[in-house]
């Protein structure tokens, strides 16, 4: 027997997704991008993308309310059709909790679904109840539609283009640590108040979470096309590598360009490790990574939000952070960390 | 705080569900069918469903094996699909489990996810993979496509309507009885063999069951399009009250017409429990449930796998089975069995 660990995530789903018969051609995008893609109307294309959220592995209700839980579901999955370049319209949602829940807290969970749906202008258009032994689980489809021509896979990134991140990096990571951290102590001793006055960005990039669509407006008015893109779930590190990998390319960035905020820094020095290190490997931020196409680079330099971090090299599988003139160094995938 | 329990699974949904906004006018069908419908090319309709299976909620890994696990949870999807007389043509499959899991295990719930595609012409489009604490659990959503017209809801039964079945009832829930025994005899002397040899038909009712491609055929190839339609998955009762509620209407079935295999009748003697209580309520055949119009009686009469077990009654909430001339009760939905 193969214990799991001896794959990996991503080589497990490749193994097991093998040998599956393909039927239409109008399936454009199978597994391996952020969204499956299949042809609708004539020059258009409807986005399918899936995620699990399970009590535990991904989420602690010790300190996460489930409103932000319900807010956050959901624009973790719009976050995977936003990658395509593709604009979501709807969702199904199953759920799974104990017989223990009140109905109340459920309707905190919806509130918070409800309140994604109205801000980004999403659709409930099913879903399925079940109750549960074993915690709180979320599971939700996420359904979008693009013209076919602007979809952004994660293999068109080639030599010479720039590597673009909105938003900062690592916040989400910061937020985690300090939430963390402050459950440590409440469970020490809880008479004492959390201490989140001078974290509340950070907090908040952990708890609540948005998506970009102002990003693909703007590559629409500024007739930008980027040439790949992937949301930013996992940390820069893993995302670079899934680009890189699936673009068969290489990549070098710098390390005084990663977009950090004060309060992230703040985090990282309390916690003694560099900043860079929570924005490589801090997960959850939902920022777009991009590549564009170097003649695109009069176009995105003043898009507000947006950080060119470094450029595509040609060497597959060469993925290079440079630390300083004189130190550069490979950027290590974390890979697999639910297993 | 309201328990869960006060409410019951479908008013729940009803209630979470409110107040939820609406954008689109291409979204022609959200939650309450068995699947959502939203308009694509000209004429025609995408069709989404989504489900949750819960291992120690609805399945049991000591005698279900992996690959039939996998290959059930599509055909579970796919029959809501189905369902809405649409074809469907592909699924995304979230799982999660222990990572004591070997790779080989995940490799045969796969391996029936892959047999059911093949089956079934499905594309597998993507998902998400996750470690659990809590047992296995998978996630799938099914995607299929219709012409506009075709699509049949739950709402559209009327009064003298016919009221039909595919295939045989109950037998699915004599083979999870059977199966529950023998696992208990196990436990007892793991050294006893399960005495299945008697029981084959209920126990593949059980572990494999399978959809009904050929029904929307013939409904084609006859010139038949039913006033509504819903799959059998939680037993005949429930699906009788979902189509009634939502057509409002009243439904009048017959006990001596009800389709129910020998096999299934030899159980429910063992059980001591009368065949009719299983066909009403047993769960998990994935049989379709449809209306016609009582003129097309020519039509159907002749039709091979369905059977006519009533009719349609205008009174609004008056479901009624006629065991004899003489001993007409009320059917009763043993709604919510999950919480």
């Amino acid at each position: 027997m193969t214990p799991i660990s001896q794959y990996g995530e991503f080589k497990l789903i490749e193994h097991i997704t093998k040998g599956f018969p393909v039927f239409y051609e109008g399936v454009l995008k199978r597994v391996g991008d952020d969204a499956a893609v299949v042809r609708a109307e004539k020059g258009s294309v409807s986005v399918f993308s899936t995620d699990l959220l399970l009590e535990g592995i991904h989420f602690d209700l010790a300190y996460v309310p489930l409103k932000h839980l319900g807010y956050k579901a959901v624009v973790v999955n719009l976050s995977d059709i936003f990658a395509m370049n593709a604009v979501p319209y709807g969702i199904t949602v199953g759920i799974a909790f104990s017989n223990r829940f009140p109905v109340e807290a459920i309707e905190e969970l919806y509130d918070g679904i409800r309140a994604a749906c109205s801000r980004y202008g999403i659709e409930l258009l099913g879903g399925d109840t079940s109750s549960s032994r074993q915690g709180l689980i979320i599971s939700i489809t996420a359904y979008g539609t693009a013209e076919a021509d602007d979809i952004t896979y994660r293999n068109g990134a080639k030599p010479n283009d720039l590597v673009c991140v909105t938003g900062d990096l690592g916040g989400a990571y910061a937020g985690f640590l300090v939430l963390e951290r402050e459950k440590k102590t409440f469970l020490a001793n809880p008479d004492l108040q959390p201490e989140l006055l001078h974290y509340d960005y950070v907090v908040s990039r952990q708890l609540k979470p948005e998506n970009k669509p102002a990003l693909l407006q703007a590559f629409k008015n500024l007739g930008i096309k980027p040439t790949a893109m992937i949301d930013i779930s996992d940390g820069l590190a893993n995302e670079l590598h899934h680009l890189c990998g699936q673009s068969k390319c290489g990549v070098t960035i710098y390390a005084d360009k990663l977009p950090i905020d004060y309060q992230t820094v703040n985090v990282a020095e309390e916690f003694d490790i560099s900043p860079t290190t929570f924005a490589l490997n801090g997960g959850e931020d939902y920022e777009m990574l991009f590549t564009i196409d170097i003649g695109d680079f009069q176009k995105i330099k003043g898009m507000e939000g947006v950080t060119i971090i470094g450029h595509v090299t040609p060497e597959e599988g060469a993925l290079n952070i440079v630390i300083s003139p004189t130190q550069i160094t490979p950027i290590i995938a974390q890979g697999f960390r639910h297993f």
